[in-house]
């Protein structure tokens, strides 16, 4: 956890090895067996050329991020958006990094709202998105 | 496959029941073991009196109700905003339900934004949150 939270702060990195296992296994724990992700010679007919990493996987990982940086806090509450830009495939390294944009009260509780971005290992932008969290919250 | 898009449609539900089993898969498959999540024994030790899914296990399942409504086109992009009101914990059943709000043109691309709401079985909000995907990609 971050031990103290000023705008400007970075946050992660969490770097993750895509794997054809850990895209079956979420694929399990959500219940979506969409074969676009795990039907391999299905995927390898589409236009997408072959399986995909559910897009709600690499946003988990940002959400790991968020947990590393605040906790309880982020674990309790928070605030969330996504844009999802490209996939990740079985074989990409997925990084997510994060800044703290700001710190601002409202009614009298503190928020930090951060963007993150996940890319691959060419830098390629996987999802970029924003979260805010309640600081003040125990 | 909503077959026709169009204003006021709904979307969903997708109806979930939360067990441990569930929590602890999603666990092992977002890589995220924090114990307020799979050690029953600590959890209830702590203000929330017990295990808590996680939120973004929550949040796969409005991803679902999306893939569900939109196929292809939400899986290969879109946006997402959440905003976490409550934990969902082990017997809750967690109901998923939207709404197309709007169809939206945007440098002639058409856009659905969505909103939805997930709930316990006691009305409670899990998550708030909109969705939007992008109707003219193929």
């Amino acid at each position: 956890m971050l031990t103290e939270i000023h705008q400007g702060n970075t946050i992660g990195p969490v770097v993750k090895n895509i794997t054809q296992e850990k895209i079956d296994l979420y694929a399990e724990a959500s219940g979506d067996f969409n074969p676009i992700h795990i039907d391999e010679s299905f995927a390898a007919s589409t236009p997408l050329g072959g399986t995909i990493a559910h897009g709600m996987l690499i946003l988990a990982y940002a959400s790991e991020m968020m947990t590393l940086a605040f906790g309880q806090k982020w674990i309790t509450g928070g605030k969330l958006s996504a844009k999802f830009k490209e996939p990740a495939r079985p074989g990409d390294t997925v990084t997510i990094n994060g800044t703290i944009d700001s710190i601002k009260e409202q009614n009298g509780i503190s928020y930090a709202n951060c963007s993150f971005r996940c890319c691959n290992q060419k830098d390629a932008t996987i999802i970029i998105g924003e979260a805010s969290v309640k600081l003040s919250a125990d």
